[in-house]
């Protein structure tokens, strides 16, 4: 085999280009494609950060990649390249010295804004479809951590179990992840996914309750998690209580997920379509001053086989704090029909008044339901109230009053033109929501997390309720905002890598945060980085 | 007449104490008791501030005192002393010079404290009941604050109005208070009351609301005004979602006032003991993420007559915003009894358990309505919740478990010894309280107001809602922290001391800041000084 280490550096990319080509060219130019893959062509791509040095790149030491230079990354980065700092004085740092980071990005500028400021970090440009660009940069670390969007993982973890490098993920483990297990477990490679928030931080919680109650011989009766990332209180300043920190699409998409979930032994199946409608109210006793919703979270079944209280427990439910009712009622107004609307594809824009009552016109009701409702007084507001209830897309005054509030605030009954690019109901809503919905500057999000355990003693003694409860708030950290979203995934990620650099996870293949050997350190680390969980038992 | 102006600068208070008792023997020596009045002894008490310097106290200007070095004092001090340079620039700055204030306190060391670090400040040492002491302070300034106890203010403005200086409160106007309007206007002596929060900041945006509306041929269909200091949502970690800043006891006294107000045309009066009874659930819609309570504050109708709308409103509902469900089964319970309890006299002490089984023994149900409800599993809670419920103590079942909750985390059901202070079942709830409920440390606090107005136009125009929402936190600055409330009640009170020694004042006697020449100005000054009150029309 041969062995090629070359380091190149320059300082634009497209310099750097043309000397990958023609090194590639090169190796390629060894004619025998048998033999090409007993090439290791390993470049090292990308500007050296102004606060790392040359030899930074060199020296010897543990070295992660990170994938994605979103707003998760920085946290995750700054965690990992300060960790030998930080805890040098700690329980954790017998076995790993200083880290460095390389964050890639396929804006190389996104990459150096990332790392700006955190020392031992380099930034490298990437495009992850490239996969010969991947595989050189993976070949160059111990572990590789992915923030890009879930749909890139598969491919990166191929590359990762050829390498034979670890790869953690804060992503659902999804089909094509899971075909990977046993190519993964060959490869004596472990893919950690599902190690952010939620998924990740309600997993680790979630298996400490349970494999605690089982080793005081306890059985839970009930498992229930809600997790949300919601903007704080006084930033949810619109009737809908939430913010949009990128697209609503996926947001919205993501509460017309099905859900099945087990309550009092019952299993309830609620469709996509049905899921907003689902929704309950939540105050929990210990911060009551939250307004909170709830809708339940895809398939709790799966997680009450995965946690192993499936026989035991007669409730498993996990739930998305969300708000919730009225999307329900957009729902109905028609506003998530992402077909095209015949009205939307006329050059003469329609106004959103003309549209919205286009909607309601679609609305197949019988007079005598609309004669019902025909009293609401109250000028205009009361009109829509009274169409709203009369067409039975809500159940009560109180959402239809709240629902047109919601169309106001968005701008939903507005006499303006709704641009060219919206050719469904779905990308009207879509599009008002990105502009009237969107964090600005300085508005605060929040995490919020609580899991309730019920456990049972069949030797009488009493039921005892587990409680835990996470509860962070974006922070402003020299004139650098962070999201608590940010924090709550971008370091359990890190956390994942760290402990594999440490040799701390044995388990191989692709697993979730689920086993001691993870969770025990990891909620430690969690803790001592400042993310606490508060928790709690009643009698 | 003799006037004589004597600086007197000591290091310790005793030997300032003997300087001034001589001066006093001295003054009056002069004989004739008819003579002392016109001789005025001025005399400038006080260490000399570190921060500012031997010549600022003999430096022309104006000077400020304020009474009293709680929390509230110290907004107000920094205010008013670095108001010319934070305004220098403004349009604000037209007729005033540097302010000097001096901070009087029962303490010296207190009133030190809060003046630490503001350049312009001098602290004194002050019993106020010497009202000869305090007359020598009032003398040197031309702009009296008194941010003491209500009790205290008649005295207070009595010395004022004989001084012919201003004072400015943020208490209610009471009956002493009221007394004195007569005597005060004939001193051509401004007394400015109610100039905090609420009242106060309530007052003044419920005027230019009112006013505006007025101005515009409006007439006020319905007036409701919501104010309160709460624990900010992640502080209100416990089942009431309150924390005390002080002692519980005159908070839990202040939900048993009487109160009156009209709603939909109706007059109702609600009984003290019943107040927390009356209390109702809130939510904002343009803040929905809080859930509140909220609770009729006193006598609403007299604000109407005071703000001029009790004719054409057939709704003026001023409301506090606090805990109140759970505080009513409280009420229910006995716990707010201050007469002696029998138990509670004993030298064996009874523990919070044996106390709470008797509060529960002494009520008078008949065994039917037990029975009713003695179906309720779940344990000790289960029992505890059927015993609320078969009492009627509480509406429903939620409201007994979440008082369960609250039973249990004030320690109400401990088999702890209740000590020998408390004598009452008041005592008792009020010590607990205090114990698990007070504000720790870095918790944060919130202010928050809103008022809404809706406006009937007699020519036709569309009925119009005007809504002004104010939301403030506590904040850290310099390792210093300062709460919402200290804010929002301290600079009012300072911005009331800035317009009378700016002259722009013209009312005098007792008043309130329902004028245009004091709410326009200080409104204005308000959100310069980052308090903002965020305003929405709707029709």
């Amino acid at each position: 085999m041969v062995h090629v280490l070359l380091q190149v550096g320059a300082d634009d990319t497209a310099t750097l280009d043309k000397i990958i080509d023609s090194l590639t060219s090169l190796a390629n130019a060894h004619g025998d494609p048998n033999a090409r893959r007993e090439i290791e062509l390993s470049l090292k791509i990308g500007k050296v950060n102004e606060c790392g040095t040359d030899d930074s790149m060199a020296k010897e030491g543990s070295k992660v990649l990170i994938l994605g230079a979103g707003r998760v990354c920085r946290p995750a980065a700054e965690f990992l390249a300060s960790y030998s700092n930080i805890f040098s004085s700690s329980a954790y740092d017998h076995d790993i010295d200083q880290i460095h980071v390389i964050v890639a990005s396929l804006y190389q500028k996104d990459a150096e804004e990332t790392i700006d400021g955190i020392r031992n970090a380099t930034a490298a440009q990437l495009d992850v479809a490239d996969i010969k660009n991947l595989s050189n940069l993976v070949s160059q670390v111990e572990v590789v951590v992915s923030l890009l969007p879930a749909s890139f993982h598969a491919a990166i973890a191929r590359v990762c179990i050829e390498m034979k490098k670890h790869l953690v993920t804060a992503s659902y483990v999804d089909e094509s992840m899971s075909k990977l297990e046993q190519s993964a477990e060959g490869a004596g490679v472990t893919i950690l996914c599902e190690m952010g928030l939620d998924p990740g931080i309600d997993h680790m919680m979630s298996m400490k309750m349970i494999d605690e109650a089982h080793s005081r011989k306890g059985k839970i009766k009930s498992f229930t998690s809600f997790c949300g990332g919601l903007p704080s209180p006084a930033s949810a300043n619109n009737p809908l209580a939430y913010k949009f920190s990128w697209s609503p699409a996926g947001a919205i998409r993501a509460g017309r997920n099905p859900a099945v979930y087990k309550f009092h032994g019952e299993i309830i199946h609620v469709d996509g379509d049905k899921l907003y409608e689902s929704a309950k109210r939540l105050r929990l006793p210990e911060l009551p001053a939250f307004a909170l919703e709830h809708l339940p979270n895809r398939n709790s079944l799966m997680y009450g086989d995965l946690y192993g209280i499936s026989k035991e427990a007669s409730t498993v439910y996990r739930a998305t704090l969300r708000f919730s009712e009225i999307m329900a009622t957009f729902a109905k107004i028609g506003f998530f029909d992402a077909a095209s609307h015949p009205l939307l594809q006329q050059t003469t824009r329609p106004t959103y008044r003309d549209f919205l009552v286009e909607l309601f016109n679609a609305c197949n009701i019988s007079t005598t339901a609309r004669k019902e409702y025909s009293e609401v007084s109250g000028g205009q507001d009361g009109e829509l109230i009274s169409r709203l209830l009369s067409f039975g897309h809500c159940k009560d005054k109180e959402i239809a009053a709240k629902t047109v509030k919601t169309i106001k605030f968005l701008g939903l009954y507005e006499e303006t033109q709704i641009p060219e690019n919206c050719s469904s109901a779905f990308d009207v809503i879509c599009q008002r929501m990105e502009q009237r919905m969107a964090y600005i500057h300085n508005e605060q999000d929040m995490v919020l997390l609580h899991h309730e355990v019920e456990v049972e003693y069949p030797d009488g003694r009493p039921t005892e309720k587990h409680q835990a409860t996470l509860l962070e708030f974006g922070k402003v950290e020299n004139g650098r905002p962070t999201t608590a979203m940010a924090l709550t995934v971008g370091i359990p990620a890190a956390i994942g890598a760290l402990l594999l650099l440490q040799n701390k996870i044995q388990k191989k293949g692709v697993i979730r945060p689920l086993e001691p050997e993870i969770y025990i350190p990891a909620l430690e680390i969690l803790e001592s980085s400042g993310i606490k969980l508060a928790e709690r038992v009643e009698t």
